[in-house]
């Protein structure tokens, strides 16, 4: 370290908040400058542990995180959380609830909250997240939670980014629960059933349950179902419990090095992808400097003059 | 055509049923055969108008969706249905709900439902869903409707494949709506708001409209909120005629050839990636035929040995 050139990775080793924020604005921003800082901090993360915490919109899970940063806080554990915002594909704006709750936290030094909107730029979400959420393990957070909404694509990425995923379900699920069931039971370490204080609370449990047990063979780890009422702070220390079980499961089972080499390797491949495409992209403009080359190639596809798939192929060539 | 090599393709081309679920089920599986086949009918597609139906699990789309196809088919129009199913980014299973859809329109040749999982494959989901959207354009569909659960970047990605975006709301969005605005704004181009019976549906149409308000400078399309109570049945014939005169617009504004050129920008950039990433792979394993190399360098990055973005330079290098 101690490089003139990664000016922001010496602040962030030292814990520096300002340095962390500005470092995250680049990573977001897709700003090539970031790489570098990012090289500077690799060496020196690996420490935190990842939680991700997903769940539909109105599930409550906000206000779950927020009782597990309490929780941990209690503990002394340095806490970050990056609350991933899929409202903003294309605005680009974090979410009003966000800033309220950057507030909240905003007097205590051992928390740092980011909130991460998805402009849609070349690596995608996860590529940013992952980048967010190292970070903030340079920093020296002990935990890092990671909040997405919904069970889609993403959310499945971003996952794997988590040593422990927790799935937030409400009573009432009713029908889409069959919907939800096989992205939902491969994702989830632990199940958090918030607002169960609810009509349906018992049936939502036996239903998640039976999922479960549906899955054929005895796993080696069956997700518990922790009963939670977010608001009223209820359930939030049985929940920090389960994932510290799930924890002590992973570094006993040898799991969780296998999840990391997984990760590494969605990681890089990631990477791989983004600089191959953008050589091509490079490429395709060299070739056109008035950059109108890959509209016209869209144009050609568009009236059926080409194909795309043929075209593909020739750009890849070089 | 004519071509032995791609018998599946003139059997679509003809409109036959086996050879078009044979060509899906080589596209869902990334068999290398199907490229021949998509490209054998490239030249005769274009000319299906794609309508995207998203909302949340729950919302109701499925059975609105059942709605359209009988709209549709009463104007003696051929319909394709592609129901995109989230559930399933590793089992890979169909999911229960769209089997029994199937077989109820099974007597319909007029009618072509395929649901499709996403297993993960390296093109991704909208990748998949753009070929086999092609195929059925082929068979002659002249509607093709393409289901989604939820917004996320993936509902985001395969909107911008459909002409027309319907967004599935229902009463009771409460808070939520905050959560969904911007995403829902930017790809909603008609509004069904679904189980419109129920209470709470008059205030969620002045949540909505209030949040189109907000929009600032008045947009050359305003999205209509149409009421439907889709298990009765209720709505249907006018959420047909707001997809119509959305088309209209469409059509007279020439908008409608400009979403095409920007779809086939986005499918040429993902089949380049797509290559472009294979080549890479290739040219790894080349390096080391084990194939041990990939998991090699993904233990070398999570013992911190080495920084995933220099292996990838190294990498895409060659």
């Amino acid at each position: 370290m101690g490089d003139a050139a990664t000016p922001l990775a010496e602040g962030v080793l030292r814990g520096e908040v300002r340095a962390a924020a500005r470092l995250m604005r680049s990573i977001e921003d897709g700003l090539a400058s970031a790489e570098a800082e990012l090289r500077a901090i690799f060496p020196r993360t690996g420490r935190a542990y990842l939680v991700g915490v997903t769940g539909n919109p109105g599930s409550g899970k906000s206000t779950l995180v927020d009782g597990l940063i309490a929780h941990y806080r209690k503990q002394g554990l340095q806490v970050g959380v990056v609350a991933v915002d899929p409202s903003s594909p294309f605005s680009g704006g974090a979410i009003l609830g966000d800033r309220i709750r950057m507030q909240q936290h905003a007097g205590d030094a051992g928390v740092f909250i980011r909130s991460l909107a998805t402009r849609g730029h070349l690596g995608g979400l996860a590529r940013a997240a992952t980048d967010v959420v190292r970070v903030l393990d340079a920093m020296g957070k002990d935990v890092v939670l990671v909040e997405t909404v919904g069970v889609g694509q993403d959310e499945v990425e971003i996952a794997k980014l988590a040593h422990t995923t927790v799935v937030v379900v409400v009573p009432g699920l009713g029908d889409d629960i069959q919907a939800l069931k096989a992205g939902v039971l491969e994702i989830a370490d632990v199940f958090a059933l918030n607002k169960s204080d609810r009509e349906g609370a018992d049936r939502t449990q036996k239903d998640l349950l039976m999922m479960l047990e549906l899955r054929g063979e005895a796993p080696a780890w069956q997700p518990p179902i922790v009963r939670t009422v977010a608001v009223r702070g209820e359930g939030g220390a049985e929940l920090a419990e389960a994932i510290a079980q799930h924890r002590a499961h992973l570094e006993a089972t040898g799991e969780k090095a296998r999840r990391e080499t997984a990760r590494a390797k969605a990681e890089f491949l990631a990477l791989l992808r983004e600089r191959l495409v953008r050589g091509a992209l490079e490429r395709l403009e060299r070739q056109d400097p008035a950059g109108a080359r890959l509209d016209a190639i869209a144009e050609r596809i568009a009236r059926r003059e080409a194909d795309p798939y043929a075209l593909a192929d020739e750009a890849a060539r070089g």
